[in-house]
């Protein structure tokens, strides 16, 4: 066994950079939502970027390589995962650049300054606590479900961490897009920059990206749809791209 | 001159089942978005339906003959529009399901008894009054411009005029969209269906059709892109089958 791994644990190449990460076997994988929303964000040269609910890190550690963030903090509540991202990080060499810390998004004005961050990122749980089945394995409904934190918990702590005009940015499902677009002008974190992810061109959406500024004035850009699949069934030529690591920057 | 025009007015075939409408030659004529809106609005039998801001009365024309409605009220502020639209409804013979009133949608308190409509539908004007530039022609400035009433007074006036589960449905420009999702549900009444309008596969959306209801749950269905036009340029299926008033109930 790998000198990294625990049990129930497997190495996955990110095809970008050389890039690693750890996943349980039979816990929540990253999937196309970490990798789209790594995309989606505009992250200034040098910013300070958080990432909350990190899960396994992959936001962080695409995010290393795809952005010129002088520094990354992955905030993970479930103590064995956040292990498991920093063992990810140590793997990848990107200690320097990369913090991965447990804690909880409810309790982080008492664990971060106010407007320490030039950006933050989230990945949450997409569905109500009250909606669909909880899944049994307790790691996987705490990535699915709302059950640590409600997505205004982590419009808040947006608010918290962002520096005047700093950007939060997120990917959630379609049919949260009022209590996302809600939540975030009722915080003063206004709706700036949205994109819908459609499978094919005639499917109903299945994701929406959003980029939010604090502090900003009312009007939303909606940008053309993002197809992830051709009438063929092949990924796109724009999700070709976004997956090419090196045709990124 | 045709009896029933005035000075600087045509009259338009609507190209479904007959309908004619009154216009100003040099004011603000219908578009597609009446026409997208009229198809989009899910009216009940027998329901009665208000129409805020109704312009030269197209929406509650072409309703009269796309739903089951028992009773369609157009307000408008403008007299002479008003009169205009009235004049469209008597030449099509709709008196006994249409009524025209001139009347102002931040007064619908004094001039409608609460819960007496089932559906209530706009499509308002587009533009923050301090965006763009005001048209000087003022019946163009009003159905363009926030001048006469904001998208929130026409919330609050769907709100007075809805009975419990009514609905509402508008039509609107996609950055205008968190306005439209905030405003709605801070006044009770929950987006529940919404649909981008794209000119083609790859642009931004030009619309967007919003249903809401009085007093329901949060969950939004986002239904799958509207196109306008296929890559050759021509009407896409859809909008032919919208337009083609025969191919529709």
């Amino acid at each position: 066994m790998h000198m990294n791994l625990k049990n129930n644990e497997r190495i996955d190449d990110l095809q970008c950079k050389g890039l690693k990460i750890i996943q349980k076997t039979d816990g929540f994988c990253f999937g196309m939502d970490a990798i789209l929303l790594s995309h989606f964000a505009n992250i200034p040269l040098n910013a300070r970027v958080m990432d909350l609910g990190t899960g396994t890190g992959i936001i962080p550690i695409l995010m290393s390589a795809k952005t010129n963030a002088s520094k990354i903090v992955g905030l993970e509540i479930q103590k064995d995962i956040a292990e498991m991202a920093q063992r990810s990080v140590c793997m990848n060499g990107l200690q320097d650049k990369i913090s991965i810390l447990c804690g909880d998004i409810k309790n982080i004005s008492h664990e971060f300054e106010k407007a320490s961050f030039d950006c933050v990122v989230s990945n949450p749980p997409y569905m109500s606590p009250n909606s669909g089945i909880i899944n049994p394995d307790i790691s996987r409904a705490v990535s699915r479900h709302e059950i640590m934190c409600t997505f205004e918990d982590i419009i808040k702590a947006g608010d918290h961490l962002l520096i005047p005009r700093g950007k939060l940015t997120v990917i959630h499902r379609p049919h949260r897009l009022v209590d996302l677009l809600y939540f975030m002008r009722q915080n003063g974190i206004e709706p700036k920059r949205l994109r819908m992810v459609f499978s094919f061109k005639n499917s109903s959406p299945s994701m929406v990206l959003i980029e939010a500024i604090k502090g900003e004035k009312p009007n939303l850009t909606v940008l053309p749809p993002l197809y992830i699949y051709n009438t063929n069934g092949e990924y796109s030529e724009e999700i070709k791209l976004i997956y090419d690591c090196a045709g990124d920057d």
